[in-house]
């Protein structure tokens, strides 16, 4: 866990290119996080140059928000070609729980391509690992059960690494458990938090292999970088722009002295 | 009148959740004012999946400012469901006026669908009475017309209520007919002023059975954080993010000192 | 090079309105900052209605940020119509360089339009004009070529305004070359500076005849207000937000004084 800054140093040299098949709603704060990171983002999703695209790409992200069919069978080829060239896929279960048609969706691509990190909130999570829950549209529904297990369990049957994102975000590969405690509760009242967040992990995967630890490490900065806007904001509008700023402000200082991140 | 502040309460206390079929534009927005209004968004567009996510919502939002073919299936789809379940549908008539798709679409989604609520600004709401006039793109056109009349007119035929936004916004049911005066001119020179007040509608009509009183409500709640954003911002870029602070903000005193409504 | 605020008034007073067909990661940047230089933005891009809105438009924005195919149709028809309009069409080659499918499309556009303004980084201008150059995405790859040599060489191969911005910007009809050196490295950390800079470029081609004057005048004021904006910023995430601010008080003065444009 000495590495988290460092990984970021390396993101930012590194400048990795993160292709994103995503949704429409939260689309450009996806990208600008992604610049504030000092990586570059690219959105695409026509079937016919999602796979050329993928070829320059270092990281995939796929986030089925707001799904249709002309995207997952962009998503599938995107995957694939992700596949053959060995590049992290970071699929977010962006509303599993909330229909059948997201439920199925994720089965179907997690079936057809390798995914290399899965991650939602805990009802999003819950519904891919198979239990009864509901997703209040994109947001969590009340879901009782042990986070711990379901993160390492899923991960050992999908073979992935899992993130459960919270006010607690836990991140397992099934054998190592990562929970982070940063971030702070204005993150609730503005949409696209979650989505950011894939991008971060997407970044971070692309520059370390240990995705686990990439994906703790990607949690740990992009959370503190929100407790620092947090203390200069009035609310979830200032928030935002300030959240920009301070991702550019990241220091080896701060990241080492505020993170909150526990092997379990 | 007395209860604008009690059903703004109300709203975030039961978060109600929201269901948007809507335009690429303005569509962050839209779900981040939901948010700070205390209710979900989520926005579904995909013919699978609308009938199920309007089955966990508590009002839907149809709105035509990027209309395609694939949407007003969806549109048709989700608001027959929602007719089905009892809940509020809000149609912005967004760009109406501009274009003969967007006219036809507007008539043939209130002939198949129960619409609850219909928007608009002058001339998209002068158009959907049949008046000739004309729409300059999204942005309404001059039209000479009795709005309050136009207003009445349009919710009798219709039997929903109508909602002419403007300087002056007019809400009118056929029987009772509101006048609200609040607002600030800074949010002329920002998109997605009328799209986010649509998403505020439904929230509130969502948690108020007497739609006419929900909009009335839900416009000057609005327009009083608009009024308070306004006060500490140097244009239209800092009164968005100052915009999303008041709203969270928004107190009992404040409302009831600073609402400019009337009865007509 | 006189009359470079004469141009923003004439645009202020005119409020040209500007039909946008263009990606869904950047549109509501583009449409805040059209209605931010007192223009009136419109998105749509239905084959059933393009036509329709651009008779209303007095410029035509093609942007090919995240192409499919229904949108390279619905391009072809509103440029035609712009064509026969006699209103100015600016085409963003964005992500040109990146994919076959974007050179391709941007070969057929060109080829079944007429093209008033081509505007891209200068790796998607050098492969527009047939060198054998990559794109980061939708970043400039690193090119070593003369620029000014491209843009005037494509410039009359094409016989329209090629515009290459950068660091330094350049714009040339073939015949005339501005060198523009206005902006700030912080526009290199959100996305959309490339995207707005086109709408931009549109109301003012809608104003002005000499489009190659109006690209020149266009970019001067757009990052003289980055300038501004800048100043008062703590990074990327402030800076929008003071941006369209900026724009809104942009003087005679500050233009007078500030720009950095050079005749080559």
């Amino acid at each position: 866990m000495e590495k988290i800054f460092e990984r970021l140093e390396k993101a930012r040299k590194i400048a990795p290119l993160v292709h994103h098949i995503t949704n429409y709603v939260t689309v450009e704060n996806c990208a600008n996080i992604t610049k504030c990171f000092g990586a570059s983002p690219v959105m695409a999703d026509a079937k016919e140059e999602v796979c050329d695209m993928v070829k320059l790409a270092d990281a995939l992200v796929l986030n089925i928000g707001t799904l249709n069919q002309i995207q997952i069978e962009s998503m599938k080829l995107a995957g694939q070609t992700a596949n053959k060239k060995g590049i992290p896929i970071v699929l977010d279960v962006c509303g599993a729980g909330a229909t059948k048609y997201r439920n199925e969706t994720c089965k179907e691509l997690c079936s057809s391509i390798k995914v290399s990190v899965i991650k939602g909130n805990l009802s999003e999570i819950a519904t891919i690992a198979g239990l009864s829950v509901q997703t209040k549209g994109v947001d969590s529904g009340n879901v009782n059960v042990d986070k711990y297990e379901i993160a390492r369990t899923l991960a050992n049957t999908m073979k992935a690494v899992v993130v459960i994102t919270g006010v607690e975000d836990i991140v397992s590969n099934g054998e190592n458990t990562y929970s982070i405690k940063n971030g702070v509760p204005v993150m609730g009242k503005i949409v696209g938090t979650g989505c950011m967040a894939t991008s971060v992990i997407a970044i971070f995967c692309a520059i370390e292999k240990d995705y686990a630890l990439a994906c703790a490490s990607a949690l740990v900065c992009y959370e503190i970088a929100a407790e620092n806007a947090e203390k200069t904001s009035d609310g979830p509008g200032t928030f935002v722009s300030n959240f920009f700023d301070k991702i550019l402000m990241l220091s080896e200082i701060s990241v080492n002295k505020m993170k909150r991140i526990y092997k379990i």
